[in-house]
C-alpha cells in the first residue's frame, strides 16, 4: 500500500488498514512532501493568534509514532508520477534530490488541496502567506516576529479569512478584511452574515465587502500594499484566504478520471471511480475528492478535516478487508469570531434556491439557557424547510455561547430527512443551565412548522 | 373550555386554543389551586442556591398576562369534582371558602403531579419541605432565613435531590444526601453514577447511598434529625426529593379511566383514552399523564416541564381546531452538579435489559474541544446499542463543559432509529473551539460500531 499525502486522510487510511492487516500481510509506505504528518491545519489561526502553543500541539501523530505501527512514513518525499499500468509511483526525495520508483498493490491518493491563487497573487515578494500547512503557519509566525509589522490585510472573508483576521488583531496589528462578495461567510444567508459582519467590525477589524483585489504592491521584495477596485490598503503582511481546490494534477496526469468539480470521484467505499467504473487499486480520501451533498444530491468539493478523517478511515477499513462507507455530507460547519459562534448545516437559502426547492424560512431569537439563568445570552436561529412537505433543508445559528454546537441537532435531523413538524416533538435535553424549556432548536422548528 | 391546573401544560393548552379561537368562539376558564401560573419549578434549586433571584424570575406568564388574552385564570381555586355526564366541574374558592359549579364543552385536565410521601414523611413539624411548587421554594427560603440552620438532609438522590443538595451547600449548610439505591441519579448506569457520586462528594456533600430512611425525629414542632437504617443524621432542614406521581385522584373519582402507570392515558392528540376509546371532551397533558417511550414501547410517567409544554401545546392546537401530535418520549434528561454536566437519553443498560434487548455498551473518554484548544476538558460518553443490528438504544454523557447538550445528537439519532454504524458517518460541526476532529459523539458511536 502506497499513500500519497501524510495528513488526516492518508494517515487515517494507513492506520485503519494496519489495524486489520499486520506488517506480514500488508506493507504500508506513505509519502509526504512536507515535514509533518496528521496535523490540524484548522488550528493555525489559533496558533498565530497566540491561543495555542507551537506547531507540535497541532500534530496528532508524528512520523515516529506511525513507524512504531510499521507504517513507513517518508516526509520530504514528493510523489511526481503514477503509472497505473505498471502499478508504480515515482517519488522525489526532496533533500537528496533523487528519484525512486516504488510498486504498489493499493494506491491511496490523499494529496489534499492546493490554494486558489489568482494571477495577482502569484508574487514572489515576502510577507504574502497562505494558511494551509504548518509550514505556512511557521512562516507567518517568523514574519511577524522578524519586525514590527503594523498593517495586515486578509483577503477572503470565509472561515479561514475571518479566523486569521481575528488572530492578527489579537497580535496587535491593524487588520483589514477584504471580501469580494457582499458579506463575510457567504455560506450563511445575508441576514445571518450581517450579524457576522457586526461581530467582525466589533473586534476592530476593518471589513471591506464587495471589494475586489486587483494587485499586490511590493518593493524591496516585500509586500507593501493591496490594490483593490476601491483604493489601496497598506500591508506589511497579506494573508490569502481564497479557498482551495482539489490537488489532482498528479492523478489527472496519470489518466485517473476526475469528477465534475475537479476532485476525484469515489464510490461509497472511497474507491476512485470514473465513467468506466472503479479504477482498479486506487483509493482516495480527503481534500482531493468530491463528495455528495445528501440534500441537494449534487457533487461538491468540501475540504474539511472532519470529512478527511472519516473518508480516510472508511478507505482504510475497506483496504484492510473490512466494510465501511462514507455516504456524503450535509454541509455542516461551525466557527467562532471572538465570542460570536456561527454555524450552518444543510442548504442555505441560496443553495436551496439553486437546488430547485420551494421553501420557507423562519428566524427566531432565543437564549442558550433559561432566560432567568445566569449566563443566558441571545441566539438567532434560522430554519429553511421545503414549503409543501416541511422537510428540513437547512439551518443556521449565530449566538454568543453554547450556540454553534446546537447545529448538530439540525444536522442529524437533516440527515434523517425529518420534517420541521416532526421536529417540534423532539425530546431534547432540558434543564435551566442548558436551555429554555423550549430549546431554540425547537422554537425555530415550531415557527417554520407554522408556515407549512 | 375549562382548564384544571394553571402551570405549563394547562396554560400552554389555553394559549394555543386562544391563538386559534377568539373570545367569541371559545371561553377559557383556568383554575389554579396555588397563587402562580406557568412557572419553572425546575428553577427552584437555583433560587434556593442563590443563583437566581426571587420567584418572579421563575414565572413565565402571570395571570394578568393571560387575562389580557381573554383567558380567565382564577388562582386560589381548587377543582374538587368533575361530572362527566353533566359536563360540569365543582370549584372551591379557597379564600372565600365557597364552591361554584361551571359547565364545560372541553375539559383540559392538567392537574400535575403530587409528591411521593412515605408514611414516615407524613409529619406536621416544620422544617420539612418538598420541591414542587413556588410555594415550596418560598417556604424553604423563609425557613432558612428565619434562623441559623446548620444541618440539612436531602432525601432522594435523583435530579432534584442532587440539585437541592448543591443549593444548600451553596447556602453554607452542612448537607447530607441520602439515597436508598446504590448511586445518585439512578437513571444513569452505575459506572456513570460513580462519576456523579465523586462530583457530589467533591462539593463537600456527605453522600449516603444504600441507606433507607426510617423516620423523622421532631421536637417542639420542628424537625431535628433523620433516622435511617444506618444511623441518625441531625437535621435543621429536611428536603424531600422522592419523586412524584400523577395527580389523578380527581379524574379517578369522576370515573375517568387511568393508565397502567396511574397517569391518564391519552391518544397522540392528548385526548384522554380508556378501554372504550376516547373519553368525550376530556383532554390531558403534563405531569398527570403517562407517555410512551419510543424505544421500549412502554408506558411511563415522566414528569418534566419540557414534555408538559409540548403536550399542552399539542392539546391546545387540537382543541382550537388544528392538528398536532405528541408521539412520545425517549427519556432525555440533563442536569448539572457544580460544573459536572450529566445527560442521558434512550434506555439505560438496566432499562434495555428490562425491555428485552440484547445489547453492547461502549464507553469512551474524549474532550469538549480540540485537545490543544484552551478550555479543553475531559468528557465520558457511553453508548448502548442493540448487539445484532447496531440500533442505538441510549447514551449517557458526563463531562465538565459543553458536554450535556451533546446528548441532543444522540436523542435525535435514537428518535430516528439510527444505527451506531450509520452514526459514524454523521456530518457534525467541527472546529477546534467546539470539538476534536472526531466529536466525542462520533468516537463513542465508532467504538460501539466496532462491537457490532
Amino acid at each position: 500500500m502506497i499513500v500519497i499525502g501524510g495528513d488526516a486522510a492518508g494517515m487515517s487510511a494507513a492506520s485503519q488498514a494496519r489495524r486489520r492487516l499486520g506488517p506480514g500481510e500488508l506493507e504500508i509506505l506513505a509519502f509526504e512532501r512536507g515535514d509533518f504528518t496528521s496535523y490540524s491545519a484548522c488550528g493555525i489561526p489559533y496558533w498565530v493568534g497566540g491561543l495555542v502553543g507551537g506547531p507540535d500541539e497541532l500534530i496528532a501523530r508524528d512520523p515516529a509514532t506511525f513507524r512504531k505501527d510499521h507504517i513507513d512514513v517518508r516526509t520530504g518525499h514528493e510523489v511526481t508520477g503514477i503509472n497505473l499500468d505498471a502499478r508504480t509511483v515515482t517519488v522525489r526525495d526532496i533533500a537528496a534530490g533523487k528519484d525512486i520508483t516504488e510498486g504498489y498493490d493499493v494506491l491511496m491518493y490523499a494529496a489534499g488541496a492546493v490554494p486558489v491563487r489568482p494571477a495577482w497573487a502569484d508574487n514572489p515578494a515576502s510577507g504574502i502567506f497562505g494558511v494551509q500547512t504548518l509550514g505556512d503557519g511557521a512562516a507567518i509566525e517568523a514574519w511577524l516576529s522578524s519586525f514590527d509589522a503594523r498593517d495586515a490585510v486578509v483577503i477572503g472573508g470565509g472561515y479561514i479569512g475571518v479566523e486569521m483576521a481575528e488572530a492578527l488583531i489579537r497580535r496587535g496589528l491593524r487588520v483589514t478584511l477584504v471580501e469580494r462578495s457582499g458579506q463575510p461567510m457567504s455560506t450563511v444567508d445575508p441576514d445571518m452574515g450581517a450579524l457576522v459582519a457586526d461581530a467582525v467590525r466589533g473586534l476592530g477589524i476593518e471589513l471591506r465587502t464587495g471589494v475586489a483585489v486587483r494587485a499586490l504592491e511590493t518593493s524591496d521584495d516585500r509586500v507593501r500594499a493591496v490594490v483593490t477596485d476601491d483604493g489601496t490598503i497598506p500591508a506589511d503582511v497579506v494573508v490569502l484566504g481564497l479557498g482551495v481546490r482539489p490537488n489532482t494534477a498528479l492523478a489527472d496526469a496519470a489518466g485517473i478520471p476526475l469528477g465534475d468539480t475537479g476532485g476525484l470521484a469515489t464510490d461509497l467505499r472511497q474507491r476512485v471511480t470514473g465513467p468506466d467504473g472503479v479504477v482498479d487499486g486506487v483509493w482516495a480520501a480527503g481534500d482531493c475528492v468530491q463528495v455528495t451533498h445528501l440534500v441537494s444530491g449534487k457533487s461538491l468539493h468540501v475540504p474539511l478535516g472532519t470529512h478527511a478523517n472519516k473518508q480516510g478511515r472508511v478507505a482504510g477499513i475497506n483496504i484492510g478487508g473490512g466494510y465501511a462507507t462514507f455516504p456524503g455530507v450535509i454541509g455542516t460547519a461551525v466557527t467562532k469570531i471572538c465570542d460570536l459562534e456561527v454555524a450552518r448545516t444543510g442548504l442555505s437559502s441560496k443553495e436551496a434556491e439553486a437546488a430547485g426547492f420551494r421553501f420557507v424560512t423562519a428566524t427566531i431569537e432565543s437564549t442558550n439557557r433559561a432566560g432567568y439563568f445566569p449566563g443566558a445570552v441571545p441566539m438567532t436561529v434560522k430554519v429553511i424547510a421545503e414549503k409543501d412537505t416541511g422537510l428540513l433543508l437547512g439551518a443556521q445559528i449565530v449566538g454568543r455561547a453554547e450556540a454553534a454546537k446546537r447545529i448538530d441537532a439540525f444536522a442529524i435531523a437533516v440527515w434523517n430527512r425529518m420534517t420541521v413538524v416532526e421536529m417540534t416533538a423532539l425530546d431534547l435535553g432540558y434543564a435551566p443551565p442548558f436551555a429554555p424549556v423550549w430549546d431554540p432548536v425547537l422554537i425555530a422548528a415550531r415557527k417554520a412548522a407554522d408556515k407549512i
